[in-house]
């Protein structure tokens, strides 16, 4: 399908600038435009391929301004970025999508099974599991026993989740994802030698939920491991048993998370960041990549980085300090010569 | 079932304090406790629900001593957290198992399958292989040529073990993980292109070992990976290839340990730890968090953290000084502006 | 099979020194060589081992001379290393292979299937797929629509391969990864909560890609991931959206390169590294294990540790001075006593 400028523009109550009847039927990445394709503008990081690009249409904030001319139309918007989302989001939903329980699947005779629901090929549903409407399991799924998954929720290929989990609404769970697992829980006894702690809990995902490739979220010991509505969880993370992540939380790829943290709402985590065990993390902080976070935090909406954390203001001083003491190693020796020649 | 505290202190050899017969049917968290329920204090972090929480029965330590008046029943115990996995491993005995041969899995003709096996659907089994007594197999698990797994194993949903890989007694194997995939070993040539080094050896998973979800152990590229009894191995690690761990040594998440290295018996490695390849871990050696292991550890029972890694003490006071440098800088340059105003 | 030193030396044209009349039938670790098998001698440390090892044959760098008496016949060579890869490959050359397609499979009446291609039990196949001649697809892979396998490919157990997505010729995919899930793309509204930005690109591997078990690459918002011709990429490590990883690049386990960065070829990256997102990495760099990317690399050829990463060498001394810190803040109290004192 094609839409011209003109067409988009009013979609996203944007303002043309330029040929407003120019048409596109793709979307491309500014630096590597074609014909026929519109393209956007939100990190100002690439601000100069927006005169090289051959996109014939670009989203820019409102507020853009050309520095030389440019052969591209432009359409304004508010936020480029949310409105490409609004434009990929309208792409998406005319996508055919899929229906129909496969005669290859494996489901319980006591499963409950919603309406519009879709079940590929070797997916496996146990005893007494509930699905809701409209959920999409896709093929090679293990869904255990007395599972619940509500409505609206999409579970790609090779994921495993373990008996008496829950899916919350309108959760999206990517292949090799495993929900449940047993935590990391054992008894040294006097030789050394680990007994297992049976871990007898669930996992409870809210509403919102995204989880990542090959995500790991244990299931708690007693009681639940608990992500909270909105939060979104990205690929390789693991989240160890009990925790609990506050809404609308965001944890970039292989962050780990020890057991029985409690993690506020509307933290963001950066990718390989690890946090400590039996912690509480205020509200709406934030930690760089690769993090320690080893005490708990307790004023909201700080900023961290490091290992172990430090304010980042103190880390990025530190950090240019720490490449250049080797010479001042040198300088303090110096001194010391000085000091002792005074002597 | 319910049971009651003169019940439950009797079959852990434990002291009623308070209401003998006060019965409960569940687990609780001591901070999350409700009616009718069980739970326990061991991290004394955790002291002070005690007096607050709902649950019926606390377990605690023999040691323990109220500060405050307290409504719940106590039982006192020589560990409590070993006597929580003692009640919680009985009511993990009492639940159903999974048993029988799934009709909807590929079991090769030549494989041979123990007694009170369970397979669930759409699990391979391929040739030659030995499955011993008691073992489970959950759905969508491969099981690649000439692989024994020996009695009482459990594996879970979405494992992949490759030809050939040997699974010891008691083996709990979770959902995702890889067993026996191919060493990262490559040959560059003159252009710096990578030529395959084929990785012909195996797996060998000792007793007792532990596997945690989405762990991917490599086989040797010849002879053996090796992981000896009793080993715990959490979700994430990456163990390569050639790789020996030691007796009741414990892996937490996320850690990776590079080709060749041979960690000795009883070491414990927190989450995130890198330890690089060809070299020898002592026994008993233990790493904080986010450890980069670079050099052989040779004498037993030592505590490291950093990267790169130096003993715990030394970090600390390390870490200290880092978070304080810019500061330090400031009265180095104080100091070295006096000693030029002096000469 | 039984060859002789002479027969072998012939094959990988070096040079016998000892008795060419042994026969071996199978490899072994210098370390733990057995009677009847070859082994090898290529990185010094295990220099010792080779005086003691019961194998009959070692594979030696010629310019390897004996300091001591030694039993073993030598088979002297250019490179000890790729000489055995090449035995290596001779052994795995004459095993059998699987060939077939299982009757428990499921394969799209659209989808397009090469010539003696292996596909096991329980593999999807989706709608328009196109798998080449020779392609192995092991037990319980899911290859979702549209998705290009191109000749002579192996994809082992477990894997996930998204819709749209390109796996080029002689690439080898171990169980467990996930190619093309979404890329972790969200759009914050003004009360902080994520809409998801839809995630319509794909994946496109090149020829000779290796990819290890359990890792992740993600498709593009827009356009493609794209992993060039000769990358070998680890276990668990994490490709996230609109990267791109020049020819012939090595990424060892559990390394994470985020949005949008571009690596040049050549580079190598130990493990554990993090790499932040819209950098551009020149060709042939090299990061040391656990370092911390935050910029561009503009030079090729350097090499790089620490996090935030500085020049090996820098890294090296800072490191240094890092563990003798706390000593070097006394000197420093001192220093500051004395100059107090005179004044």
């Amino acid at each position: 399908m094609e839409f011209s400028a003109k067409q988009i523009a009013e979609f996203l109550n944007g303002e043309v600038v330029g040929n407003q009847n120019v048409t596109v039927n793709n979307f491309s990445k500014i630096e590597q435009g074609e014909k026929g394709t519109l393209t956007f503008l939100s990190n100002p990081k690439y601000t100069n391929f927006i005169y090289s690009t051959q996109a014939d249409i670009v989203l820019v904030d409102k507020d853009f301004t050309t520095e030389q001319e440019i052969s591209a139309t432009l359409i304004k918007v508010e936020n480029a970025y949310q409105a490409l989302s609004k434009l990929l989001s309208l792409a998406e939903s005319i996508k055919p999508t899929k229906t129909g329980i496969s005669q290859k699947s494996d489901i319980a005779e006591t499963a409950k099974i919603g309406e519009n629901v879709f079940v590929g090929a070797f997916v496996t549903i146990g005893e007494n599991c509930k699905i809701g409407n409209n959920v999409k399991i896709y093929p090679n799924t293990q869904i255990a026993d007395n599972v619940q998954v509500k409505d609206n929720s999409t579970i790609y290929s090779n994921v495993s989740i373990y008996e008496n989990c829950v899916v919350g609404e309108r959760n999206i769970i990517h292949s090799g994802a495993v929900i449940g697992a047993d935590g990391f829980g054992f008894a040294p006894d006097e030789q050394g030698r680990y007994n297992k702690i049976p871990q007898i809990g669930n996992v409870v995902l809210g509403n919102d939920v995204e989880i990542g490739a090959n995500a790991a979220i244990d299931r708690a010991t007693i009681g639940s491991t608990v992500i909270a509505d909105g939060v979104k969880i990205d690929n390789l993370v693991q989240i160890a048993h009990n925790v609990e992540i506050g809404e609308h939380t965001a944890i970039a790829a292989q962050t780990g998370i020890a057991g029985s943290t409690k993690v506020g709402e509307k933290c963001v985590f950066a990718g390989q960041v690890g946090v400590a065990g039996h912690l509480n993390i205020a509200e709406r902080s934030i930690f760089g990549a690769q993090t320690g976070v080893t005490s708990h935090i307790k004023e909201a909406g700080g900023v961290y980085q490091g290992s172990p954390h430090m304010p980042v203001g103190n880390f990025r001083r530190s950090s240019i300090a720490l490449k250049q003491l080797p010479e001042t190693l040198q300088k303090i020796y110096q001194m010391e010569r000085e000091l002792k020649l005074k002597n």
